[in-house]
């Protein structure tokens, strides 16, 4: 199923996209797309129930804003370097463990919104990445199995960066991910059973029209289920928590000077094969 | 006014603790403490006048846990190397800005909730925090004035750490930091207007009843209003949000060998002057 929540900021209803790209309305079935949702079986069987049975009834999409499909996000997990080519391209060695930092939840929006450059920013950079959402607590997982049964679903995210703030600015990375607006998501979470493979998605992400990143999920170092089982040993992971799991080689950092950051005015596309496609005009904060 | 939240966890009432240290109920006047209510002058007007009326029923404290005492908090922002004294215990020059790193909100437990070493653990460390509440949404805050204006109050926060996981396991420091249990924080919110000079105040820890940190704020190289004003650079800080404002010298990593790490069994007990004390259980998880 592909799963929305559509409606202004803070006021979304939960919503469906059905086979025929018709939009459905949950409002009567779910309360909202989050964590408890995505824990609950017999929930998730109603709204399956109640698409195959033609019972939900059409929405209106036209002018309808998409915001991120899941509401009050836990945490948002990102792993770092966590691509082949992406590692090549910032001349850094793959590294041998997958490295972890954290964005706020609240740097989450929609996958159309307005993403903001921050004040005194030169070096805002982008990256499309594959998000797992989490679907059942995870603690100290055992094998891949068992990880890749902790999640409820997929979506596209922008992990929006700032290359100054978070390399040179000193202490960790966190400084340059967690501006405001840094995190668009959506405009689905696809539920896991209709990806059957994580690791054979493209992901591709254009500035002003030009493809920037062209990649694969096969090119991850750490696959999906290793990059869940291996946080589950550090930190709990929730239902409605969200994993980032890196971006492919394309980013502006890896370009040669001068590198192509991005500013007011600048509009980047993104997509994740099969989990849709985010397109964000960039201003000033 | 001591602001505090009690009852079982995820279902604590609000609650006071007045001036003669009876508990005192809230529930009500205000459904619970958190984010929305700190940014509500009326609401927090409410509990003034209700208090100093006497209209606030006692609660019998006997054997009633106590929780943290902001619920829905969005996030916890932290700040390493904030002490001249652990700065150098650590062999670490004192930083020219403020590093910065997160917590997740599902890390934060009750003042005196058992804390779990993490399964694998073999440096798990104590850190005796200042605690600020912020009160109002902060953006690109000017001056240290407009920066304390932010700040609805003060609370003892313990940011447990895992040494091998904060810095020999790859990528940055929140790997070590976001533990399940590892943010003990209250016993109380202490509203600013209470807490008048917040660069004056004295903060110990003990491991098993011996005296381990010893500091004052006074030592703080980025000073409470300087780190607020400094985060509002870079993230957006809303109500209910948490800043840990670093730790004093005195934990177990600026030990000699073999440093002290914390085992299960061991008791931690930690206080910053005016704001109360905490007091956790060690156990494996």
């Amino acid at each position: 199923m592909k799963l929305l929540r559509v409606g202004t900021a803070g006021a979304e209803r939960p919503a469906l996209l059905d086979a025929e790209g018709v939009l459905r309305d949950l409002t009567g079935v779910v309360a909202d797309i989050d964590g408890a949702l995505l824990a609950d079986d017999a929930a998730l069987g109603r709204i399956r129930t109640a698409a195959e049975a033609g019972e939900l009834p059409a929405l209106d999409a036209t002018g309808l804003r998409v915001g991120p499909p899941i509401a009050r996000i836990g945490k948002v997990v990102c792993i770092g370097l966590n691509y082949h080519d992406h590692a090549r391209e910032t001349g850094a060695e793959p590294p041998s463990e997958p490295v972890v930092f954290l964005k706020a939840a609240d740097t989450v929006v929609g996958p159309h919104d307005t993403v903001l450059v921050p004040r005194g920013s030169r070096k805002t950079d982008w990256e499309v990445e594959l998000a797992v959402v989490i679907g059942r607590t995870a603690r100290y997982l055992g094998s891949h199995e068992e990880a890749l049964a902790h999640v409820a679903g997929y979506a596209v995210a922008h992990d929006v960066s700032e290359r100054e703030f978070q390399i040179e600015r000193g202490g960790t990375w966190d400084k340059g991910k967690n501006c405001e607006t840094f995190n668009p998501l959506g405009p689905w979470l696809v539920t896991a059973d209709e990806v059957p493979d994580p690791q054979a998605l493209a992901l591709k992400l254009w500035v002003n029209g030009e493809l920037k990143q062209d990649g694969s999920t096969a090119d991850q170092i750490f696959p999906v289920a290793e990059v869940v089982r291996y946080v589950s040993q550090f930190m709990t992971l929730y239902p409605g928590d969200v994993v980032n799991t890196g971006t492919p080689a394309g980013v502006a950092l890896g370009r040669p000077e001068p590198k192509p950051f991005l500013r007011a005015g600048d509009v980047v596309e993104l997509e994740v094969e099969g989990l849709g496609r985010q397109r964000q005009e960039f201003k000033d904060a």
